[in-house]
């Protein structure tokens, strides 16, 4: 997925609430404003959102000199999830269908996100999106591949979501490689993270040797694109995961909340639309 | 008021919103961004918003070669508003609080904007705006200026409000002055706007000398600054004439609704609220 038009006004918003959980000075912040206001036109923009995003990011830490903004932030929400947990554990184990309820708060990790428009309540919105139709539901063939999996690779999107996708490897039962970010960039999970929300337990943890918020295979490392091609099935999370990898063969399932106007018309579905969708069959009909 | 960093995004989401009115292409649209971004870092910041605004315009006109880019819009809401102008007349005549009733509607109809945050209906916004509580309510101040003035400036906003101003007017009793933009500016009123909206019949028109979005003092025309400086009572709609002249100390009320952070913090209230606000009393306790 290409980035639209309507990503460029989102790139100085993200970088403003970056700038300003960064630093309160006014000053610093519009010379960040106006450094990537400068940088913008230099970059090309026939790649993904995540891949311009990257740059902007970067711009703001060297700026700042403060590398891992979002560390804080990060932090609060591996522990708000953590504590959702064993509610949410009970949940699954309680519920007539265990996958399905596991896929779906899976999918609900995925509101937590500081990047684009984030206004969320966490447990109010998890309780939300419980009930919440899917736009795009291709869980009976999702239910087919994992039945023939043998290596599963698991992509990760955000800090604290991190928890809800370890409610759902503990119901796979298979083997599964889990995928995060190579650095911090927004609040993307990186090893550390996975490692405060338990995945290491039940998940070998790679990192996919990309620093944008999303997967940009051009940019994975050797160990990221082995485990990419031998994966039977290949859960992928988040909008950012998802514009690198929306033209791609493998066999790839989107899960995701379709977070802003870019990616839910890709999709062919409302903003704030949740979505279960295998690779090349991903528009709503 | 000064630009507030939350302004720098919406410049963007500005330049988009007008590039694709003008054109369907593309690449010229990124064209135009990335000539806004470029632009932005070489101006000053500590000027209002609309002033940024007028160079973010101009940028788009120029590029562009349209002089006039909301013609047909501005046509069309003059057009609907006059089809609203026979019931919003009877609902003033036939209303206890006549004078009241027109200065809710005259604000009811700064919903009318295309600048920044615009997603309305017309009739049913009307509708509701006309029961909505005021979160600033300077109205018996108001009426007690009126009531002792001789000689009313009144500052128009948007293409299509100018018919509800029409019938504030008409209920005033008193020389009016109205004041437009002196050159097309988003969906400013012009001279030909007001004379559209039948504001001609019964207030003399003038340019207030300045093609920004909002007055700028220091920008208009020797004629507005003597009716400026001259009128007893001054009605000032929308967020643009705020924005210019809210440290001034002429007797001025502000008209309008907070259609943004920025301007909704200026006055301490929340964003959608309906202000009519003596200039130095403008905040909310």
């Amino acid at each position: 997925m290409k980035a639209s038009l309507d990503c460029y006004p989102c790139f100085f918003l993200q970088a403003l609430k970056c700038s300003k959980i960064v630093t309160s000075d006014e000053k610093k912040i519009l010379e960040i404003l106006n450094e990537v206001s400068l940088a913008l036109p230099q970059l090309r923009f026939d790649v993904t959102p995540s891949e311009i995003g990257r740059d902007v990011y970067h711009i703001i830490s060297a700026k700042t000199g403060v590398k891992d903004p979002y560390r804080k932030l990060k932090d609060e929400f591996i522990r708000k999830a953590l504590s959702l947990y064993p509610d949410m554990k009970k949940l699954i184990e309680s519920s007539q269908e265990r996958l399905m309820t596991a896929v779906r708060l899976s999918i609900a990790g995925n509101i937590i996100d500081f990047g684009a428009h984030a206004k969320f309540e966490l447990k109010e919105d998890v309780e939300r999106i419980l009930s919440q139709d899917f736009a795009i539901n291709h869980y009976p063939q999702f239910c087919r591949s994992l039945g023939k999996a043998k290596k599963i690779l698991y992509l990760a999107d955000n800090a604290g979501e991190t928890v809800f996708d370890r409610l759902l490897i503990e119901e796979l039962h298979k083997p599964v490689i889990y995928a995060v970010r190579e650095s911090p960039i927004i609040n993307d999970a990186t090893r550390e993270d996975a490692l405060l929300s338990g995945i290491g337990e039940k998940s070998e943890i790679i990192s996919s040797g990309c620093d944008a918020p999303g997967i940009i295979l051009k940019f994975c490392s050797k160990e990221f694109l082995k485990a990419y091609s031998q994966a039977d099935l290949i859960i992928s999370k988040g909008q950012g995961n998802y514009e690198g990898l929306s033209d791609e063969t493998r066999p790839i399932f989107f899960f995701l909340k379709a977070k802003c106007s870019a990616v839910a018309r890709e999709f062919g579905v409302e903003e704030g639309s949740i979505i279960l969708a295998k690779a090349h069959q991903a528009r709503a009909r």
